[in-house]
């Protein structure tokens, strides 16, 4: 018999008649001759709520008591779940972390799956079981509770599905993956497929419908996710590796993200030493670093650029008073309104000209770009957020996305 | 070091600062030198919350799956609680009741504890640290997670006391035990000892202060139980062995308990076989009963009264139709207006005349009743709820409750 991974995230699951529901799906499913396991979060708001009692203890709340209280947020729904099951007549029965085998390294708040005991699941499945599983969460080597990180609860259903073998669903608020965001962009055309490399770029730039780590796992364990609305009403996109039947686009996707600054630190003495302390004092402050550009060196002295997200404000200002000592002349400016722009497509890998046919949207929008990176799927841009409508319609209509 | 166990109710851990508080508690004892760890309950009304999720999802609720949503409430208090010690600056780590190796049977809703691996309690003890453990909560041999049932948090903490070979200190609403209710005779005085067995029974009677099932493993194990108020600012009461040091008194202490109603069945033919049938039929329907009397035989019928729960009557109606149908004749009265008033004492062993002390206060005090039992240390007798008032007063105040 085929099984079948299926996730439903905060919002599918959010009230007790969202509940019902998500077993009204799960059921129908069943019915037509499945297995199904089904990886569950907390339901709504519940994880900021529980975050917030732990702030109001702490400043900073012990990460593994904050594992233990978050976890019981997918506890709640997935019990609710096996038992709204079990109230219809199908037999269904709830895991937590531990209990589906999930284990996992021991960095708290953020751990990594190592490894499924997939025992458990597969009897109870065997059985004919509904398997309900508490996404999100897990267990280490020390017995202790842990979660996974942001999006953890489609990192368990995808790698509940590498490990039984079989496709993962996931349900959620959207209809699936468009090759540009519909709130910035109205005729954003909604993709029937993409590959998981375009889609592992899209996703660390920003597109939010699935976590980087998922889509990492489904490539590695090439899983078959299929994204798709919570109410079964509509045909979502299939997230799988490249093949012939996929029609290779240019360009299959736009994303756009406003959360990081610019920092340029001018007049910096061409010198290595320097250049290089700059970059190694961000490491160890652990502020993440995205572009970074150089200017050529004019009369010995250079200017740099980097980006950073803004909740990293207060660190930057804390090593640009620190540099100011040693790195004598320097002047810092740091932007906030600004705007990423990311292309991304497999297509770009055999055709050439993507870079200029957006350049020259840029200049007939009168658009000003501060930095480019390129990758070999995907080109970003840093641009003024005042141009950030222009860009976006541009790039959407000349790629047709 | 010494080892102590204490348990914080869910009145006592019912807000933020209300588990800040404990924590301030916890933390100043483990300064005067003791090792500790805190058992739990949860957060105030969170455990009724969660009954509620589960109600509306089924009439029925899986009882498995609701063990393992109401967990989630004692998970939330110890993870918080640990939280806050840790933000004082003390070493503390949180357990829920698998990790604190609490293993139960497989009854869920009111699972018993079997046995406990302390390993994990003792290790972290040794290391310094405040352990906080879940109550009410442990796993059974299949990996489930159970509940231990009313009072459960009462259990986890003795049971934990007598595997760590320690006192149990139990932080509740109260200042200790009280020869009376202080609500019903404001003028109960407080008792500095009462024996096991004494609060046996009058845990059993309804004196809500602690659960039987706490009360009789601390006299299995002989863990001395202190009873005190969450604030630690009153003098509570040690259940503990009977021993000489403690004063002897005839009468230690009066419950009342207004939960029952009175069944009467007149006019039973005096047949074994059919009276037999009667409490055959209320023990395979569950019903709960408790004082039984039974009139002698006249001209060859018996009238038998039993007091049950009140909110056993629907099933108690639902007995009453089925045995008119085979005891013609027999006419049945249901008195709700009924209390049950106890007296307990080991005194009563050696010392006679306190059922005629009694009978003399209802005599002089117009007070009508209508059943009576006794065991070795116990005297209870049902009387008309009206007469409530004057029954605890006379009592009380004869025997300097």
């Amino acid at each position: 018999m085929s099984i079948i991974v299926q996730k439903y995230g905060g919002t599918s699951v959010g009230t007790i008649d969202k509940i019902k529901s998500v077993a009204k799906l799960l059921a129908k499913r069943k019915d037509a001759g499945f297995q199904i396991a089904a990886v569950v979060s907390a339901m709504g708001k519940t994880t900021d709520k529980l975050v917030n009692m732990a702030e109001e203890v702490s400043d900073n709340p012990s990460k593994r008591e904050l594992d233990m209280l978050l976890a019981t947020g997918e506890q709640i729904t997935s019990s609710l779940l096996a038992m709204t099951l079990k109230e219809m007549g199908y037999d269904s029965i709830a895991l937590t972390g531990f209990q589906a085998g999930i284990k996992t390294g021991d960095k708290h708040t953020k751990a990594p799956i190592l490894d499924i005991n997939i025992k458990n699941v597969k009897k109870y499945l065997n059985e004919g079981k509904i398997v309900i599983v508490a996404g999100f969460q897990g267990i280490d080597e020390n017995g202790d509770i842990t979660t996974l990180g942001r999006g953890g609860s489609d990192t368990t259903a995808v790698a509940l599905a590498a490990k039984l073998n079989c496709p993962c669903e996931i349900y959620t608020d959207v209809c699936g993956i468009y090759g540009a965001d519909p709130r910035a962009y109205p005729n954003a055309k909604k993709l029937d497929y993409i590959s998981y490399e375009e889609m592992l770029e899209m996703a660390s730039l920003g597109a939010k419908v699935i976590e980087t780590r998922a889509v990492e796992m489904g490539s590695k364990y090439n899983v078959p996710i299929y994204i798709a609305l919570n109410n079964g009403e509509c045909i979502g996109t299939y997230i799988k590796e490249f093949d012939e039947s996929m029609e290779t686009k240019v360009i299959t996707g736009l994303t756009v993200n406003d959360e990081d600054l610019m920092v340029t630190i001018n007049n910096v003495l061409y010198n290595t030493k320097d250049i290089s302390n700059i970059f190694k004092r961000l490491s160890e402050m652990d502020i993440n670093i995205d572009m970074i550009s150089q200017t050529a060196p004019v009369h010995g002295y250079v200017n740099i650029s980097f980006t950073a997200p803004k909740n990293s404000k207060s660190l930057i200002n804390k090593l640009v008073e620190e540099l100011k000592i040693t790195m004598k002349g320097i002047k810092v400016d740091i932007q906030e309104d600004i705007t990423k722009v990311s292309v991304v497509g497999l297509g770009m890998r055999t055709q050439s000209g993507v870079a200029a046919k957006i350049f020259k949207i840029f200049a007939d929008n009168d658009i000003e770009f501060k930095q480019v990176t390129t990758s070999e799927i995907r080109i970003s841009y840093t641009i003024n957020t005042k141009d950030r409508e222009k860009a976006i319609f541009g790039i959407a209509q000349a790629f047709n996305l």
